[in-house]
């Protein structure tokens, strides 16, 4: 057999590993794609070092790593050859791609890919002014805490928490500190088989709704209000029942549907906050007529004006309210971990519809979640969060004034954004396509509206850019606002 | 303000972490349960050091560690304190759980939790014989280099990847790995824009049930056949349509349905593989009633009596198969990774539908994969639980002959487990109970045919038993199945 020339390696500049580990993946890919066949003997060490340009130990422990992975064999002075047994190439050659024959778009009537959506660039941290919401801020992240807990839910002592298949359950320590030291601050007293934990606060509407509603069902919007909450009840076959919004939130009058879903702590995306006795007058409500609310209870952690109120879910005696958390905006969205609670009945379905759709949340993601909390580390990175917001929002609110625009709504508790109103011509949608030309993100507010909507709403978030960038970006906003600027 | 006593502190035996990390939880526990007030003074660290019997270095290195993360604030020579702006305890009591006013199970009509389940208890690895199936077998499996591509991915460098909301799209990384190097080995020649991630293949086939199936549609399932899949029919509100399998897998004639779903590399849970004169039928029969096919593709990797033939989905040249497959069997089952493969505009809709579900399976976990993948730590794991299921698999086939049991379907190419026929009368559930009780576990396969099946069916998988405990664990079975067991 023949010997495989040092030619068949090179290190790709700019690639990313160690050079132990680019030699390593050049050595399983040739064996995988069939280029190198069992038996042929692999350069030495010494050789390939040379040829490469790195150290001989490189090498040698490359190949060592190889051989207890059953790529190579080690046959002593004689070298180091591909192992008879390692991983094979496939040996029938892969397919043309097919023709598309169905219109699945039709199948589905659209039903899920129709959705309006807010419009955000993938590549929204390259822009200097991103007035965008929802993403992390890697400034403000603790992000070497949470890499030691993730290291220690890598540990061989969470090994079987990390691989089981837990079926319907959810990691013991992470229900436990839900139950122990997050819901208690929200006001809620609730047990284990009252929690439910979710792939996100979105997974958790998607359960709720799933579980809630369905054809012939009506579900209340606040309007304007979540888009994917639109979305997800018009994915049930559930019809949307839109409500107007006013400076105190949903209100109670005239609500007829079978669930009602609202944003009490911040309304999204106005900011209000629900006063105490609206919240028991919809409960009240909820009561008389039979319906279930679900409260997205999101945002709640920055609060960093007044204290945060208990949630609505607090105030449920009834037994009527769902409700819905998210650790992924306060820890970081690519974290996708969220928890429902309500009535051990609805749980209990809840959970075996979570089942159904995609088990449980991953094992090892919830592990190192209990730990984040139980060391005080989540409280920490609310904190910090929180004061970095309270200047930029002092910053914002300055920048706003002097620049003279329209605040529709901010809240008064905190929150990470401003509801902004532009004259009743602009377009926001235009306007935020002339401004991404500049450098600067908005949010333009269509989509949070049912039907045909205002086009004169913006969203304009303080989550994701640095304070020194706040009073530029403002000032540009203002730029592309004033008249004639459109035809510039 | 007072002191706080080093009494408010101790140590529970048998808790986990770190002296450190323990001492940092007892100190933001009490802050965050409200029992340290905000300029309370902490013991000294020489007071708290003896009094816990642990060093003055440790407590030292907790305080300094709360410091950093605004806990407490150091005051030099005068010692440490509960800083000022330290996370807060809430300012309202939690409330009494609320009473249980609605029947959600009546409002669901039972439609999630009232599947026949495979019934496994959750403890089952404290069984000394567990032949039971999906599980991960901790001796097999590659946790040192796991734990690699983890850190790896948990490294500044991918920060990005990690945190970002992914909005609709996956890692960049992985999904070229899978287009790359894993679709290939099933004949699959996929772009990019026809793959779609998943939260491992059970999610994967939830999507495609939502996207292709509602009231008003048939599905074919295999009779018998994976029981969730039925499940997953029922809850969208289509209708199943049970056909039952021969030696061959899933027969052509008379299929009728708007989606087809079947197991063709290893039938579940016969085992049997389906020929390729079927497959071309199968897959003219959908061309010529416009069906679409749902490829289950689990187990492939296990194929280490025969290669493994090509996927279904490699043959069709009409844009009809949805394939499915996963990285939870054959990786770990807690993974939850798994994809769909189908022609773009079928994608397209999955993928609406996914972000409305759960937006994006975590970032972590992908980017661990797709360096796992690369570096070819996958294959070499596949190759070593290969090697070690062939062997179980045949120490398992001799003690079945020798105990005279009778295997009702085992498959050509390997897989993880024999489908097993007991006496007529036979009832394998009552079977499991007594077995469970001499601490083995089988699994009775009532729960993978529809309505009222055959009681007298049982499987066994070598997946999660080491192969010395094979031979007593099937001879225990035999014994419990001789004449007059269940009366003894």
């Amino acid at each position: 057999m023949a010997a495989i020339p040092v030619e068949a390696f090179y290190l790709t500049p700019g690639a990313t590993g160690s050079l132990q580990q680019q030699i390593r993946a050049m050595v399983t890919q040739g064996i995988l794609a069939g280029r190198f066949r069992p038996g042929a003997r692999m350069p030495s060490s010494r050789g390939l070092a040379g040829h490469l340009g790195v150290s001989r130990i490189t090498v040698t422990l490359a190949y060592s790593d190889l051989v207890s992975s059953d790529y190579l064999t080690s046959a002593g002075r004689s070298g180091y050859f591909v192992s008879g047994t390692a991983p094979l190439a496939p040996e029938f050659p892969a397919s043309a791609p097919p023709a598309e024959a169905i219109d699945f778009k039709g199948l589905t009537g659209g039903r899920f890919s129709s959705v309006v959506r807010v419009e955000r660039p993938d590549d929204w941290d390259r822009y200097p002014w991103p007035f965008i919401y929802g993403q992390a801020d890697p400034t403000l992240f603790d992000h070497q805490n949470w890499r030691q807990c993730a290291l220690r839910a890598l540990g061989k002592r969470d090994f079987a928490a990390l691989t089981s298949d837990y079926y319907e359950r959810d990691d013991p320590l992470l229900l436990q500190e839900l139950v122990r030291s997050i819901l208690p601050r929200r006001g809620i007293a609730a047990r284990e088989e009252e929690v439910l934990l979710t792939l996100g606060a979105q997974n958790a509407l998607w359960i709720a709704a799933m579980a809630l509603l369905g054809p012939g069902r009506r579900a209340v919007v606040e309007n304007p209000g979540y888009p994917a909450w639109r979305a997800i009840v018009a994915a049930t076959g559930a019809e949307a029942v839109p409500v107007d919004v006013d400076a105190l939130g949903l209100p109670v009058e005239g609500l007829a549907g079978d669930v009602v879903f609202t944003t009490p702590s911040h309304q999204c995306p106005t900011n209000a906050t629900m006063p105490v006795e609206r919240r028991v007058a919809l409960l009240e409500a909820a009561e008389r007529q039979g319906f279930v609310i679900v409260e997205d209870d999101y945002e709640f952690e920055m609060s960093f004006l007044k204290p945060v109120a208990p949630a609505l879910k607090s105030l449920d005696r009834g037994g009527r309210v769902i409700y819905a958390g998210s650790f992924s905006k306060s820890v970081f969205p690519g974290l996708r971990l969220g928890y429902l609670v309500g009535p051990p009945g609805f749980i209990a379905e809840a959970r075996s519809l979570r089942g159904l759709m995609l088990k449980h949340p991953p094992g090892h993601i919830q592990r190192t979640m209990a730990y984040f909390l139980g060391l005080g580390h989540y409280d920490a990175l609310v904190n910090r969060m929180k004061n970095a917001y309270r200047r930029r929002r002092q910053v914002m609110a300055e920048a706003i004034a002097t620049e003279g625009l329209e605040v529709a709504g901010q809240g008064g508790f905190g929150g990470s954004s401003f509801w902004m109103r532009a004259g009743a011509g602009v377009d926001t949608e235009e306007l935020a396509l002339r401004l991404r030309a500049d450098g600067v993100l908005i949010e333009p507010g269509r989509a949070f509206f049912a039907g045909a909507g205002p086009r004169n709403y913006y969203r304009l978030a303080y989550s994701s850019i640095a304070p020194q960038r706040i009073a530029e970006g403002v000032a540009r906003i203002a730029r592309a606002l004033a008249p004639g600027a459109a035809r510039r």
